[in-house]
């Protein structure tokens, strides 16, 4: 039996799980939330067991450190050792990582240069792989990288219409990110499907990062992220695409520098920047069902249009589409936006939800559309880490 | 009998039509084109005759000049004086302008303000403007704007999401362009598809500049460009839409300002930075079709693919789609890049075109879809002129 942790740091969230290997079994598994905020969330499952914690987590460097020291004191593990390796989510592997890789020094660096296209992500992985290397200094560390399954995109999806030299110059190109859940639920929804050949699927992972992808039989066409995971959908603090016209007015008109107007793209814009209330689409939900908040209402009108007209492109693009596939955070709980954006695209498209299968809460891969939707809509949870837990198996050859 | 000169000053481009109103009878036109370059072309048809001129016009004042020495020489007029009344196109009326307005200073001055809005444009409109009203200052002047059709976006179409005291106090919002085109050539659609009830149209205004409009029963739903007319789909030298990341990121690695990067935007990118040879598609068919240049090819299908996408998305917002339209310069000619844009969504749609029917040159509203597409194509010349013109007449009573 090999034990591999799968660790996935996300901007405001650090995700765990153990798992034997290659049964796949999980061990233990919990969750960070909320990183950055004074009600942070510590999360862990053992034996059937669930306990919570809610406490001040200040930044990915405490998380990491809460995680180590509750799977000794919940009797996960006598000893840190006994974990065979760490497999670490990435989120951007630019033109360098096509596939996984095992860590050394070089790895490490690349990751560190590509930090400057993944402002919000990068830093925050390798806080976590350094504080797991420090903690386990004798195990193989593999990376897994989000941009990885979205190289089969072809020049004219990847390529912006700028100046040819700023790609090959200075590597400017859509690169796509979320790969490894657009992989693992594309792969779930074929499955579901009865892999018919030349399958067109839809995925929407919509989390607190957010993004949409276009897969033909299995391979990613297109994808809504760009250069950055800051581009394509609106996200919980991330405004996605807007005129680039935009960042030069703003520059000007509030006297801030690019990287300052960046910032606020970043992390004041989004489902936080129009509600004025929350990046979490729980607080949108309780503010607009609870005390019918305007500005709730029109961040969910936005939030789903927005959504809905990548769904159209990816539709032509795919030349149809057999399944929508909802997943992440919002995708899998928040049915309100499922339905607002199902709705945008009713019409058009002859697809259709079954209220009472959309309102169901679970943790099972599901189909929640109508019997007679022309496309099956499914809700697929997300699974990132079983993803990693096996090409770090692979490639350390364990 | 009523004289009045409509006046379009593009951004690379002067066209002008003197009409006799309101029988619409067209005195004489012309186009001065490729403003900036060494080889700009006047060309001015009165009387069946068409005449055309090679010669350096580096700016509009000059191309202004020569058209009203012309009108003299050709002896289309006797003196200026008896032109009644000009309409000047702008594109970039903000939320001041839902309609027309004559010409006073106050006007002029929010048009000026609108000029960070719209920095290819708005200058280049009181240039004309003021070249006009000097020799014609006794005579009424109207402003048509391009930013009128698309004032019935609802929020969650014109909202960026940013922090939303940007719109409240900074005004970011979609605006959209094209506007007097987009509404013109819908319009002659609605009537050419026998005015159905609902009628789903996009219109696809290929220029210099370009952008897609979503227009559902007469009214405009959606519309690509933005903020500025920046946005959206690609453009002889302009980029369109591109994830924002990107900005900050070329300012720190070329040293350059937001305004610079901003120039290279709009003046350097789109088919003449992806191809290297011109922002004028008429050079890039050259290159691919007589030297078989992979620059060109790689310009041409990446246009074609990011118009196929908003072409989806709006099918989506529609809810289906009656036809397709194709105007202005590009839209109008490149029968090469209408196919490569039909193929893209041929599929998902059921529309094809008519090799033959698309391959014919006409300046007449046509169909270029093959009978047993689900969508009909169709070729509309604009025609921003007579819209010009008429608003001319009715706000100024003549």
């Amino acid at each position: 039996m090999t034990k591999v942790m799968a660790v996935n740091a996300g901007s405001s969230s650090l995700k765990f799980q153990l798992f034997n290997m290659p049964s796949e079994e999980v061990i233990t598994s919990g969750i960070v939330e909320r990183i950055g905020m004074d009600d942070g969330i510590f999360t862990i499952k053992y034996n059937g067991e669930k306990k919570t914690k809610t406490c001040p987590i200040p930044d990915h460097q405490v998380a990491v450190d809460m995680l180590l020291e509750a799977l000794i004191d919940e009797g996960v593990l006598k000893e840190l050792t006994e974990i065979d390796a760490v497999g670490h989510r990435i989120v951007h592997g630019g033109e360098y990582f096509s596939d996984s890789a095992v860590v050394d020094e070089d790895v490490v660096s690349k990751v560190e240069e590509l930090c400057e296209l993944a402002p919000l992500h990068n830093p925050a992985h390798l806080i976590g792989y350094r504080a797991f290397k420090k903690a386990l200094p004798g195990v193989g560390h593999v990376f897994t990288f989000d941009t990885a399954f979205h190289q089969t995109l072809d020049k004219e999806r990847y390529l912006y219409p700028l100046p040819l030299e700023y790609y090959t110059d200075l590597k400017v190109r859509r690169y796509g990110a979320h790969g490894t859940s657009h992989k693992y639920v594309s792969e779930q929804v074929i499955e579901m499907l009865g892999k018919p050949r030349g399958s067109r699927v839809i995925v929407c992972h919509l989390g607190n990062g957010a993004s949409v992808s276009a897969v033909l039989d299995g391979k990613c066409i297109d994808t809504s992220m760009g250069f950055t995971p800051l581009a394509g959908v609106m996200m919980g603090t991330r405004c996605g695409d807007v005129d680039p016209s935009i960042m030069p007015y703003l520059c000007n008109k509030l006297n801030k520098t690019p990287d300052e107007v960046l910032e606020i793209y970043n992390k004041k814009s989004g489902m936080l920047g129009i509600s004025g209330i929350s990046s979490d689409s729980r607080d949108i939900e309780n503010a607009l069902f609870k005390e019918g908040d305007e500005r709730a209402l029109l961040t969910s009108l936005l939030y789903a249009r927005i959504v809905s007209k990548y769904i159209g492109s990816y539709y032509a693009e795919l030349g149809g589409c057999d399944a929508i596939a909802f997943t992440a955070g919002v995708g899998e709980n928040a049915a309100y936006l499922r339905r607002l954006i199902i709705d945008n695209v009713s019409k058009a498209f002859g697809v259709f939800l079954d209220e009472e299968l959309n309102s169901v809460r679970s943790s099972e891969n599901r189909v929640i559309s109508h019997q007679y939707s022309q496309i099956k809509v499914m809700v697929i949870p997300t699974n990132e880490e079983v993803m990693i837990a096996r090409d770090t198996v692979r490639l350390l050859g364990l």
